[in-house]
Formats: structure tokens, C-alpha cells, sequence
């Protein structure tokens, strides 16, 4: 069985590690073919959205799927003529713009931040009196990582915020004042199975994930969590991992965005739960019956962004996993991340401390 | 850093999966290109022994190691003059020759059975004399999974025995009658770090291993393995992974065999141990620290030989993991295997009954 995968970044490569010892293969498209997944299996080089690519890619596998937000959903619908293309095409349409992600979560009756569609500077300020301050302003499209948004506090950034972000459709929404993020990853299989792992605390840093610590025990948000992400897997009658990441507030669960796809704050289930995200995704797209969600001891996943720290040193860390993408150094750029898994919430916290002092400022 | 890992079997296979994650590349010398690693990796195909395709090989990377017991002794020697290997040459030749590696284990003051040199059916009538009936002789070199052995019971079987193996340079050794298998698989660091896994019980049948329980739990045990090992690491001033069967006779430990490389009683380690025999190996000869060899609860693995067992049925198996090697399917061929965790010793046994009655026969 060969696996087309658009994309070949670091969930791309973490994906064909998964697979192999469930001897599937892997073919990558992307742009570049020294990027993290063509290190370690065949790639495809050519854009997502060039026809020819996508066929090149198509003719050569039995099953697509994709681990990149961006792939243009028109590239994905002409393969999804000829191939079985997990996880669903409309879900990827609707994760690509936050409008319609918020507007499903709200349709679902899932908590979300209040919202409003902007696509004029009047439209804004009718917006932000609505919603009052703070708010946040952000591109309705091509969104990651922090960008793309600006922080509207009072009535003076309003003006600045439609000029740094106005060429774009746009979206206001209610700041909300949370006590935590976490996000759920739960994987449904195409023979309707669900399994989700436990949710998990992230922290972020410049809009990016920075450490992931899982478990988070919370039976009454792992309830909620759970609830949530089946009725979205079972509105796109999903196949594959899907993530949902949510501010806590007052102690309830709101809904920020959805990721159709294995996510960064899944990795810590690769040393940390019976059965990786990566493998379970495969499961998943497959129809083959899914691993066991559970965490393994108490993990912490901690990235490394825009340089490694000193590997020999960390690999001296009892119980440290490294891993290194193969990507350039780059600030911003997650190049890595390791994990740690200790038998207690105390000592995982002490090891984390541990990696947190050798990292690099 | 690039590893030139000579044959391209499963154990090629897993050390290149182990190795990506650190950012390794890996290049294979096999002489067939769909080989378990030649489909993760890069491969050169051509003879082991083979000066240009050996060349070839040692022209693409850093460093060089093996996976094969069959290496010649000289292709490794022509490769060492321009690369560091890994193993020492010197392990992999007495490693080679039961009659060496007897001798290593008497000079090292490690338990063995009483062995004799036999080269005529004169040498084996008085060697049957000395050591007594039963007795095995053994082809030195090129044995495994029980090939090239006869049991010699009674004086009738002397010829027979001689007739089917006689025209190899032969051992004859006294035949322990064991209580149990084990082995102990560690890492030697090119620093001189030792680190050794839990021993492990091993079940064999038609010479081929079948199941491996671990951690054997046996203090004293533990203990003389690891001595055995060491003595034996120091010896050679070994670096990557060594293991070493032992037969445990009147609760004492009987070394049978060593392997100069990542064996198949360590392939638990993958799920079992906080870090694999197969990352640990990599660890060893680049001189990085050695990773934590504790196990992470109670493990069994159970190898696939000659056809894998329906496969959609044991993902079902919680807390499974499958490792199939990509081979085709042929009667006494290692095709793949499977690992199971459990939290107890009670647990996992029930999963390995589990498992068990889905095997095909």
C-alpha cells in the first residue's frame, strides 16, 4: 500500500516513520526535495497546486492524504477524482478560513470566541463597538503561527490593525481572557471508529508552540473535548487525526481553531501514548482499527524553534527523545523537538526544567 | 552525518527508523535492492564482498557498520583502512567461528560448555568420548537459527553426524540441558559508556527464536550477564550493540553465542525500553550519550516466521504494535514481528496467549 503525501514537512516525515513498520509506502510532493519527509522516502518536487505535480504524485500511489493547511482545495478535488483523498476535502476548506471554522464550531454548538466577518474598515469599527475591546483582528486565510492578527485594545489601533491586515478578508473576534490553552487530537478511522487522546496544555510563544504537556487531567474537559471533536468528525463524516485546540476560560472549553491533520501538540504521542498520532492517522485513513489512545507516563513536549540547543547534552537527559527534522537553522522556524516521559506529573516538570536551562535564548 | 550500513535486512531496516529521528541519513550495501532497508533508505547493490561495491558504499558516507553476522572478515578490513566500523572486525571474526568465540568466553572466565576442536571422524569419535553423550556438533562458521547442527545421542549417530556436516570445519560441544534461554543485549559508546538492557527469556523452536519475554526479573542473573558482557565489550574495546545467549543450567548462566550487532531478543526494547537497542546502537558508535536502557512496563515479542498472521486481527490486540519488514512471505523466513506492553507480568502473558491463537500454523 502507497501513501501520497502533499506536503513533506516534519508531519510529513513523522507520518512515513509511523508507517513503515506497518510496511506501507510513502510518496511526498512539495516544492523543495531536500525537505524534512523526501530525506526519508521519495518525493515528488512541484507545487501543490500545479496539476501535473499533483498526477505525478496520484499516478504512483493508492491513497492521499496531506499534512500541510495550505494545499489549495481545488488541487485536492482533482485528485479526489481519481484517489481516495482522508481527511475530507471540506474540512480542509473550512480549517483554511477562520470565518467558516467559526461559524461550523457555533453551528455545532461548540463554545467559540464571538465573532464578525470584516471586510471594510466601517464593517470593522461596527465590529469592534460590538465586541469591545480587546479584540483581535485577523486574516480570514493563510493564518499560522501567530500570523496574520493584530491586537485591537483601544480605539486608536483600530485604524492600524485594517491597514496592516485590510488587503485580506478578515475576521474580528472577542479577545478571550483564558487561564490555559489546550488542544484535543482524536483520530477517526473511515469505519466510523473514534478514539481521542487525552487533551493537552500548550504553551505558545510569538504565536508558536513552544512546550506541550500531557496528560491534562480534567475529566470535565476531556468530556467536553471529546464531545466536541465527534460532532465536527462526524459532520465531514471524517477520516484521519483531527485537532481541535481551545482556550479554557472560566473553566470551559472555547473552541480557537480546528486542524485537519496530525499536529505539534500530538507529538509528545509518539514515546508518550500506546500509539503514536502518526500511526493512528494511517489507521485511520485506512479503515485498519484503531491504536490505543492512552498515555504511557506523564510527558512533555518541548520544540525547538529557530536552532537546535546542544544535542550531546540533552541526549544525556534520562529518557530525552530527540527529534531533529533535517530542516536549516531559521528564526522562527520549528527545526525539532524532543520529548520527555516520566512516571509523575513532579518529575516530568523537573525534567522539563532541565531541558529549559540548556536551551538556547 | 551519513551511516553505510552493510546488509540491508530488517535489523538495517529498524536502525535506519531509529536513526532518522536524530537526523541520520543512512546508505545500505545489499545485494538486492527490495530489501527491508533498501526500501527506507538509499542502497548500493552488489556483494558484500565485493571490493567496488564496498567502495561505493564507503564513498557516500562517514562511518560504517553492519547488521549481518556474514560479513567477510576482509571486506570489513578493506573499508576500516579509510572509515571507522563499527563493531570491531575483530568481534565479527570470532563471532564468526563458534570455535573462537568458545575460546573468547574460556579466556574471558565466562561459562560455556566443554567444547572440542573437530576436524576428522577420529577427532569426533574421541571428542564424543570426552565430552560424552548428548553432544552437538556444530559447523564453526556460518550456523544460524539452527542450521548446521546435529545432536549426537547415541555412538550411531556419531557417523551420520560426521556425514552430514563433516566436510566444514566442525565443534563438538556438550550438551547443556537448560531450564531456560536468555540473553543480554547492551551498548558500548566509542567513550567507553556501557549500558545494558534487562535480560531477557527467549523460546525457541526449530532453532528459530519464536518469543521473547522481558524483562526477565533475576537479580543474580542480571548481574553475571552483565559482568559476561562487559568483559567481553572491554575485550574487544568494543562500541555499538553486543549481545551475548546465554542457557541458564542449575540457575547459572552458560554463554552459548554472541552477536556483534543489534539482535532479535532486543527488538522489544522498540515499545519496551525507554530508548531502543537500535538508537542506542547508533548512540554507540558515534560516541553520543547512551540513552536509558530501563524497561517501561512488562514486554513480549513474538516474531512472524514464514507468514504473518492476519494483520487487521492483531492491530485489534490493544497496546500491539506491528512491525512487518516488507519481505516476502517463504517457510522459516523472519517477516516481520510484534510487540506487546502490559503493566504486568500477569497482563502481558494474557496477551501473548492472545496473540498466540490468532498465529497462523
Amino acid at each position: 500500500m502507497k501513501i501520497g503525501v502533499i506536503g513533506a514537512g516534519q508531519l510529513g516525515r513523522m507520518l512515513a516513520l509511523a508507517g513503515y513498520p506497518l510496511a506501507l509506502q510513502f510518496r511526498f510532493l512539495d516544492s523543495s526535495a531536500d525537505s524534512p519527509g523526501g530525506q526519508v522516502a521519495p518525493i515528488v518536487t512541484g507545487a501543490f497546486d500545479d496539476p501535473q505535480s499533483l498526477e505525478r504524485l496520484a499516478a504512483d500511489v493508492d491513497i492521499v492524504t496531506y499534512e500541510f493547511e495550505n494545499v489549495p482545495v481545488s488541487a485536492l478535488q482533482q485528485v479526489s477524482q481519481t484517489h481516495a483523498v482522508h481527511p475530507p476535502v471540506d474540512a480542509l476548506r473550512v480549517s483554511q478560513d477562520r470565518l467558516l471554522e467559526k461559524q461550523l464550531f457555533e453551528k455545532l454548538r461548540i463554545p467559540t470566541p464571538p465573532f464578525r466577518a470584516v471586510e471594510s474598515l466601517d464593517e470593522l469599527r461596527a465590529a469592534v463597538r460590538e465586541l469591545g475591546y480587546p479584540s483581535v483582528l485577523k486574516t480570514r486565510r493563510l493564518g499560522y503561527d501567530g500570523k496574520g492578527q493584530r491586537y485591537i485594545r483601544k480605539p486608536t489601533d483600530v485604524e492600524a490593525a485594517w491597514s496592516a491586515l485590510g488587503s485580506a478578508p478578515l475576521i474580528l473576534e472577542g479577545f478571550v481572557d483564558f487561564e490555559r490553552e489546550v488542544s484535543v487530537v482524536g483520530a477517526r478511522s473511515t469505519t466510523g471508529e473514534v478514539r481521542a487522546y487525552p487533551i493537552v496544555a500548550n504553551t505558545h510563544r510569538d504565536g508558536i508552540l513552544r512546550v506541550t504537556l500531557a496528560p491534562h487531567r480534567h475529566p470535565t474537559l476531556q468530556k467536553a473535548a471529546e464531545m466536541h471533536l465527534k460532532r465536527v468528525m462526524k459532520h465531514f463524516d471524517y477520516a484521519g487525526v483531527l485537532t481541535i485546540e481551545f482556550f479554557v476560560q472560566r473553566g470551559r472549553l472555547v473552541a480557537n481553531e480546528m486542524a485537519p491533520r496530525v499536529h505539534n501538540s500530538g507529538h509528545w504521542t509518539i514515546e508518550g501514548a500506546i500509539t503514536s498520532q502518526f500511526e493512528n492517522h494511517l489507521r485511520a485513513i485506512l479503515g485498519l482499527p484503531l491504536g490505543d489512545t492512552a498515555p504511557v507516563g506523564h510527558a512533555a513536549m518541548i520544540n525547538f524553534i529557530g536552532q537546535l540547543p546542544p544535542r550531546d547534552d540533552l541526549l544525556g537527559v534520562p529518557g530525552l527523545h530527540w527529534h531533529d527534522y533535517g530542516k536549516a537553522p531559521r528564526p522562527g522556524r520549528k527545526i525539532g523537538h524532543c520529548t520527555v516521559v516520566a512516571a509523575s506529573a513532579v518529575e516530568r516538570d523537573r525534567l522539563v526544567r532541565k531541558v529549559m536551562r540548556k536551551m538556547p535564548r
